[in-house]
């Protein structure tokens, strides 16, 4: 199970990006997670939906109409922006697209699971003491689930 | 969605009403959603995936290894009980078999959200004014899955 | 840490057991615990300050306006319903005045978490078998707190 | 109400600097929020109670055993690391000192909430696009505080 996070008002880059991203999660046989909204969710939404793939979407309200048309599997949780705790935590793995605050939380969490997260054009952190920190940036989709699934082979598992 | 819920170490006759509410749920086209683990949970979607469904489990560890086996979707949450509360947000309706605290906890819930309620033998409530509880009791799976159809139709919609 | 849970809309009686709950609270040197919201929670916070006690409000929204003028600690969660778990969680003790399905959650948190639970003409629980529930019904705010001192001595400890 | 968060195993100059936040917070009149436990939350703590001021622990675990003994009020929650939501959630402000991922999913929190944050020697973000991201570099406890009430005066209000 991966997971693409991003924002709900991306770029055409960056729509462009986790659409490919979707299609090939869905291509290898994954699950997509996401935060089930529009932008970047709606394109991965729509990626891995159009290569056969399935797609959970984790909603921040109580009801599921706020779910982007591609998500499969609607989860309103009603926990607000608490629930990107649970994106982190549900996924294998995660892949970054552009976004702001709320995927830097999911990225945070993700980090603080030892969960492998790549970056598309999204944030690239640097501790205070210049320590780096593993987020790993990749420049195509293909290359970004090639990440996911080596760092997750031996680990505890994908999809 | 219909969840299942119910608790981990259940009588036979729960285990067995348990597998039939999975599989009429599947037989209908719905998505059966529960809590991932043992006992009830484990009957329903066992109920469901041998006749074809879906399974989402919304599990309260941080890992997916507790999911029982005919989980399809593990949802690890690192909520602990606190992910009763998003069972009961993200279903349309609730079958409750058996259970203890955490089933009414997930009862309760789903009362607040307006969610219709059935009880395969869970519990029945009444409140102290003697005022009932809107928990239908119902005798069979069968009638449970249309208990819930006949409650959501027109309402915010089945699976 | 003594929780006093309920609805926001109660009636005079269950407003008159509410404040004397928060007031013995305070009295005896306890922490009172609650929604944060009107009703029953703001008697007993009520109760509480003019004793001299200390009063706590876990909020279902994400700015502290809609606490009660009475809560002297605001927790803002943003997590809807879900605080309940909170409130059930966090107190030694709980004191259910009246309440309805959000009462009915706490207490079955609370009886997850094996907390004591006392019930002032709140719901009184009964399961499917005839087994009696371990809520325990009392006629006072005095003897509430007697059975929540008494149960927690040598437990995990008072407030 | 001013949160210090930071992590549990802190270097000493991290350690004095928590103190010293703690202290200034307390002086002037505020609350101090936390995650409740070891470190710079310990020292925090200390630096409030030793000098008159109120604390409050918002914990991950379901018991207070595990909150450091400068903890007033502890809130145990169960939620696990999703507890740093509400820390974010419940704060009109947020020093972090130092800290790895857990703080930065606090900071993180934060900024989706538009609530003002300091550093004091912890996360320095700025966007892939090079955008500064609005956390405050301070180099004192005081000037800390200083940038935390000027940013809540006319806002939400202090605590």
């Amino acid at each position: 199970m991966i997971a693409v996070i991003g924002g709900e008002a991306e770029s055409p880059s960056d729509a462009c990006m986790a659409y490919e991203a979707g299609a090939e999660i869905a291509r290898r046989g994954h699950v997509l997670l996401c935060g089930g909204r529009g932008g970047v969710m709606q394109e991965a939404c729509r990626g891995a939906r159009e290569h056969g793939g399935h797609t959970i979407g984790i909603l921040p309200g109580a009801t599921r109409e706020e779910a982007n048309p591609f998500v499969e599997f609607a989860i309103p949780t009603g926990l607000g922006h608490a629930r990107n705790t649970i994106i982190a935590t549900a996924a294998d793995a995660l892949i970054a697209v552009g976004g702001r605050y709320g995927t830097l939380s999911e990225i945070a969490f993700a980090l603080i699971g030892e969960k492998p997260v790549v970056s598309l054009g999204s944030w690239r952190l640097v501790t205070l003491a210049g320590e780096p920190v593993p987020v790993i940036a990749c420049a195509s989709a293909r290359d970004a689930v090639d990440v996911c699934e080596a760092a997750t082979v031996g680990g505890q598992g994908g999809a």
